[in-house]
C-alpha cells in the first residue's frame, strides 16, 4: 500500500474498532481505547520498531536512529464520548508514517524517532485531563489515582488501570519505564480544532504555545424579581442588565487587547436565568453564568482576572445587584520550543507550503511534555466542522501535506 | 365599628373566604372569587345601596344621589394563584367605606356613587385580562367564550360563567344591565404594585396612564457552538455576546429618553443558552430570551419598536448572528382624565397629603373604561413588597390616607 492508502487504511480500521452511533466512542482505559492501542502495535511491529509499554499503558514504538536521543511523534488515542476520528489519532498515524517511510527507504535518521500513543488526555471519561502523559512523566499525582472515577462506570482510576492490564501500584510510586532524559523533542501532530486553516484554505498550522486558561464556572449574579411594568430604572436589580453589561465590557476589553496583538480569547458560554422563577414580566433576580479566558500569557491571564474584577465592582454598584463567582479554576500555558518553530517555517517555506503561526486554543499533551522540560511542538492539520463531535472532518489530502514537512524534516536530518 | 375597624374587618373576612397555603386563590368563576362577591355583596346592603348584578357576574351597588349620573369606584375581586390579599380588594373596599362615609354622614352627594365588584381580570385564570370589564361595558368578544379554558380545570368560559349561576347566552350576544351611558367617572384605587411610594414614603399615587406594552416573549437568536479556545474573535458567531449587545444598546436607550422625560421601561426577564447544549468550552449557537416595552405613549411605543429592529440588524451583522422574533403581542396605552388629575392634586395639596404623579407600569380595568370613553383615575396606595405574591402587604394606615382625598373629594362635591 502506499502512503495513502495505508493511511486511509489505519484511519477506516480504527474507526471500525471503536465505531458508536454516531461517531466513535474511544473510552479511557476501556474497550474502544484498549483495542485501538493494540492494533496500532501491531502495525507498528511491522516497520522494525522496539515497542515499550509503561504502568499506565502508554506506548512507545522506537525506530532506531544514529543517536540514542529519540524524537517522539505522539498524541493520544482515547476520544470524546461519540467523538470524531481524528481528534488525537492523526498525530499517532502521522508518527506511523513517518517510519513506515524511513523504513521503506532504508533511511537511518540522526536521532531515534518514536511513536507514541497516549491514554486519558480528554477529562470526559475521568474529570482530569492529561492523564496518559503524566503518567508517563511520572508527574502524576497518587492521590487522584483512587479519587477520580469513571463518569459512566463509578470505578477509580486505580481500578480501570489494573482490569486494562497495567500496573496501578507502580504508577502511584511514580515509576516509569521509557527513558524521559532521553527524549530529544516531542511532536504532536494534531486536527486544529478552531476553523482557522479551513477559513483560510492553509493546509499547516505551526503552534507557538498551547494556551493557558482562568475560569468561573459556576458564577451567577444576584438582584431582585421586579415588576417589569412598575419598577421605574433607578429602583432595578436586573441581573440581565448586569451580566450582559459584563459581558460587553469583556468583549470591548478582547478586543483591545487584540489590537495590541496580545494572545487571548473570552468566551461566556452560559448565560442563564432561573426557570422556574423568571418570566416576562418581571426583571430578573438571578443569573447563572460562566467565563472562560485562555491566554499563552500568564500576564495576560492576570491582567485580564485583574480588569474582570474591577468591572464586576463597577457593574455592582451601577446596578445594585451582587456577583458571586464560585472555585476559579486555571492551567498554565506553555511555549512551545522557538528553534523548533523556526525549523518548522523554514522547511515549510523552502517547500512552497503554506502556513500559519497561530496558538492552540484547546490543551494538549503536548503541553505536559513542554512544561516539564521538553521541547516541543504541535503542527495542526487543517480540518473542518470543529472537533469533539461526530461531524469533524479532516481528509486524508490535507493530512499529507503536513506529512510531507514532518516527513522531509526528519529524513533530511533537519532537526 | 369605626371605618378603620371595619377595614380591617372586611379584610381579614375575605382573606378567611380566599386562604389559601400560602396566600390566598380567588378563582375567577371559582369558589374564591364567587363567595368573595356575595359577602361585599351582604355588606354593601347594609348601606342602602341598590344592587345590580351584569350577565357576567360583577355586581354595581350604588348609594343615590342628587343627579342619576354615577361615580363609579371599584376594581377586580379575583387574585392570582398564591396571590396577596390586597391587589383589586383594595379598591373595592375603599368604595364601600366611601358609601359607608356618605350612608353615616347622611350626605346626598350631588352624583350617584356606585361600587364595582368586577370579575377575572387577572390572566393567570383564563389566559386573558379584563374579562369582567369587557363584559360589564359589552365589549367582550364573544369568539373568546368558547377558546378561553380556564388553566386548572380545562372547562370554557362559557360554562364557567353558568356554572357560577350567570348568563353566557347573554353574554355572548354583547347584552349588558348597566346603564354605561350613565357613568360620569370610574375610579379604580388600587395598591401600587412597584416600589415607588413605599421607598419615596408618599402614601398617595395620581396615575396618569395606564402604560401600554409590546412584547416578544418568545425571541431567539441563532448563531454556532464553536469551541471557546480555539476559535478567534473573527469567526465567532457568539448568541450571549449578541443578544448583550441587545439589552445593553436597549439599556443605554431607555436612559437617554428617561432624559427627555419619556415614560418608558424596558425589560429581558429571560435570557437563557440551551441547558441541553451550552457549555464553558463552547461559545453558545442560541439564546432564548424575551422583551417586555411599556410606555403610556403610543407614540414613544413605536419609536423604541422602530430603533428595537434598528439595532437588531447591527447586532446580526456585528455578530454574524441571526434573530427570531416570534409574535409580538400588545396592549394600548390609556390616559387617565387630566380634569380628575387636576381635582386630586388640588385637594391633596389644600389638605396637605403627599402625592406622587406617576403612570402605572401595570394593566388594570380602568384602561378598558377610559379607551371606552369613560373619564377614568387611578389612585395607587402605598403597598410593600411588590404584588402577585403572598408577601404583598398594604397597611391600614396607608389605606387611610388614600380613603381621606376619596372621600373629602366626594363629600365636599368636588367632583
Amino acid at each position: 500500500m502506499n502512503n495513502t492508502q495505508y493511511t486511509k487504511y489505519l484511519f477506516d480500521k480504527v474507526r471500525d474498532i471503536s465505531k458508536a452511533n454516531p461517531g466513535v466512542i474511544r473510552d479511557t482505559y476501556g474497550y474502544g481505547e484498549n483495542l485501538t492501542h493494540k492494533f496500532l502495535i501491531k502495525e507498528l511491529k511491522k516497520f522494525k520498531t522496539k515497542i515499550t509499554i509503561d504502568y499506565g499503558g502508554n506506548f512507545l514504538a522506537s525506530y532506531e536512529g544514529k543517536k540514542r536521543k529519540t524524537v517522539v511523534i505522539g498524541s493520544h488515542l482515547d476520544s470524546q464520548k461519540h467523538g470524531g476520528n481524528y481528534d488525537g489519532l492523526a498525530g499517532v498515524i502521522m508518527g506511523i508514517i513517518v517510519i513506515k517511510n524511513l523504513f521503506e527507504k532504508k533511511i537511518t535518521p540522526k536521532y531515534s524517532i518514536a511513536v507514541m500513543g497516549i491514554r486519558g488526555e480528554e477529562s470526559c471519561w475521568f474529570p482530569y485531563s492529561y492523564i496518559g502523559s503524566k503518567i508517563a512523566l511520572g508527574k502524576f499525582d497518587k492521590k487522584l489515582l483512587h479519587s477520580l472515577k469513571r463518569t459512566d462506570t463509578q470505578k477509580s482510576l486505580y481500578d480501570h488501570i489494573n482490569l486494562a492490564g497495567f500496573d496501578s501500584k507502580k504508577v502511584s510510586r511514580n515509576k516509569i519505564n521509557f527513558d524521559i532524559s532521553n527524549i530529544k523533542y516531542f511532536i504532536e501532530p494534531h486536527i486544529e480544532q478552531g476553523p482557522v486553516l479551513e477559513k483560510k484554505k492553509i493546509p499547516l498550522g505551526i503552534v507557538t504555545g498551547i494556551r493557558g486558561s482562568f475560569r468561573y464556572r459556576d458564577a451567577y449574579c444576584v438582584g431582585e424579581y421586579l415588576h417589569s411594568g412598575a419598577t421605574p430604572f433607578e429602583y432595578r436589580k436586573d441581573t440581565v442588565v448586569a451580566v450582559s453589561m459584563l459581558v460587553n465590557e469583556m468583549n470591548n476589553l478582547w478586543q483591545k487587547e487584540l489590537k495590541k496583538n496580545k494572545d487571548l480569547v473570552i468566551t461566556f458560554g452560559q448565560f442563564s436565568t432561573d426557570h422556574e422563577q423568571h418570566s416576562f414580566a418581571k426583571s430578573s433576580g438571578l443569573v447563572q453564568f460562566c467565563i472562560d479566558v485562555r491566554s499563552n500569557s500568564n500576564k495576560t491571564l492576570q491582567l485580564i482576572n485583574k480588569r474582570f474584577f474591577e468591572k464586576i465592582k463597577i457593574i455592582e454598584k451601577k446596578t445594585k445587584t451582587k456577583f458571586f463567582l464560585g472555585n476559579q479554576t486555571n492551567s498554565e500555558p506553555a511555549l512551545m520550543d522557538k528553534k523548533l518553530i523556526k525549523i518548522f517555517q523554514k522547511f515549510s517555506n523552502e517547500n512552497s507550503i503554506k502556513f500559519e503561526t497561530m496558538a492552540s486554543g484547546a490543551g494538549h499533551d503536548a503541553s505536559v511534555f513542554a512544561n516539564n522540560g521538553v521541547p516541543s511542538i504541535m503542527l495542526f492539520i487543517r480540518n473542518k466542522n470543529g472537533s469533539h463531535n461526530p461531524k469533524e472532518y479532516m481528509s486524508i489530502e490535507q493530512f499529507m501535506k503536513v506529512l510531507k514537512v514532518l516527513s522531509g524534516i526528519i529524513e533530511k536530518d533537519r532537526l
